[in-house]
């Protein structure tokens, strides 16, 4: 089977004109299939403050009203994506952005409210995930560049986390491709002591995940990444690895700075 | 050959909620091949104007600074493109949103500096039109929805007129569709007299195009319009027509209120 690099990139470095900048070069001259997920950034939460529209956040994520909503569609899909893929296209890189609602490779549903209302926040439909479509577009030599914005099936634009739409599309294409999944993002890897650059932990399986969990040395932000990553594991992807956007071709090579490798 | 509708919506109709949601429903009905090319309507400079952003036109075109463009990118490739797509595919229209850096489909450069320094405004590369793009989507089933962003070979992106993205299309398809222009706004056609919306002209041909400019009848935006459809009938396209956006499947089967036709 061809191997497939479904490759995120977080927030911070979205915010950091040079790394993302080398983070593309490096992108671009990857040979074979990639796709490219990307998150949002500070920049939603600057506009809407601009616009005197309130930031709601609940454990780490953006409550998404309707003004909120609008922002992010511009921000994400606008501005990211489209920059994003000219930048891509000028280091020789075919790429497309894409949201989930187009050709709906990544179709979802709005997030049901429980003891929180998220407002226009998705939930994907891990199941009708458009593979024909992604295969499609690799086949033709095209790398998809896909923005954390889906639709339901009325047509709603929903807000929808990065990391899920990154590790949902890896597992759905594991079936054709031997798919790689790297969160890249503004560290290392997993770190033992977040304020320890170098205190990074080279291999995470469950068991030691639940120990690091129990210990609370894993919180907050990374509980629902690494969930995600064991969760890819075991529907398929073939690796999965946490690393600094800096390093993404010593993740690919796996040499020095490769990362947090997740299983066995 | 393939028969295939290139059509573009422009700026008023998409400011009235009524009226693009009545043609998108018409669109998404319609079968056989066909392309969506949207304007930007008055959100840009409403955004502009809340950011405390200056909107500067010349003959009717907009200045485009890099404030300006990052508005625009995310106004026009954020949210009228992705809430467009959505609107399609939940009437059951699988669409895709692009911009021309999008597999680089419609690619631009920077206009030059002469009398009027318009910034970062793009003029199309009309002779590298991705066709075999445009082709392979359409033989997916897949229905391209084109904001009029563009980006030069350096990454750089630029606000481009959507009337000329629109025939540059059509142009470059028509050697391997029969292809049909339809420019949508929110009159019946070409009018006698602007005030009057039942004067509208059934047929105009290059020389009554020339009369009609010479006494001033034809003037302002309608100009750039009408050079572009026939220029478009001069490159091979086969029809090329001007109608109200709610006369969208009139225009189509040449029955009443099927505005302006451009030709002999």
């Amino acid at each position: 089977m061809k191997e497939l690099y479904v490759i995120k990139i977080g927030g911070n470095i979205l915010d950091d004109a040079g790394s993302l900048d080398k983070f593309l070069y490096e992108l671009a001259k990857l040979p074979g299939y990639k796709i490219l997920v990307h998150g949002g950034g500070k920049m939603a939460t600057e506009l809407s403050t601009k616009l005197n529209i309130e930031t709601k956040m609940v454990e780490g994520r953006r409550i998404t009203d309707e003004k909120t909503l609008k922002v992010t569609a511009m921000v994400y899909a606008g501005w990211i994506n489209k920059t994003t893929v000219a930048k891509l296209q000028s280091y020789g890189c075919n790429a497309i952005g894409l949201s989930g609602a187009d050709a709906m490779c990544v179709p979802a549903k709005k997030r049901p409210v429980t003891e929180v209302d998220f407002g226009f926040v998705g939930d994907i439909l891990s199941k009708h995930i458009n593979t024909a479509f992604f295969q499609n577009l690799l086949e033709f030599g095209i790398t998809p560049v896909v923005a954390p914005i889906t639709c339901d099936a009325k047509g709603q634009l929903l807000n929808t986390n990065a990391d899920t739409i990154a590790s949902t599309i890896a597992e759905a294409l594991s079936e054709d491709y031997q798919t790689h999944l790297i969160y890249c993002f503004e560290q290392n890897g997993v770190l033992l002591n977040r304020s320890k650059a170098d205190s990074m932990i080279e291999r995470i399986d469950s068991f030691k995940y639940e120990i690091l969990k129990s210990e609370k040395i894993i919180a907050d932000g990374m509980i629902p990444k690494l969930d995600n990553a064991f969760k890819a594991r075991e529907a398929g992807v073939k690796t999965v690895t946490i690393g600094h956007a800096n390093n993404l071709l010593n993740i690919i090579k796996k040499q020095a700075n490769a990362g947090t490798y997740i299983g066995n």
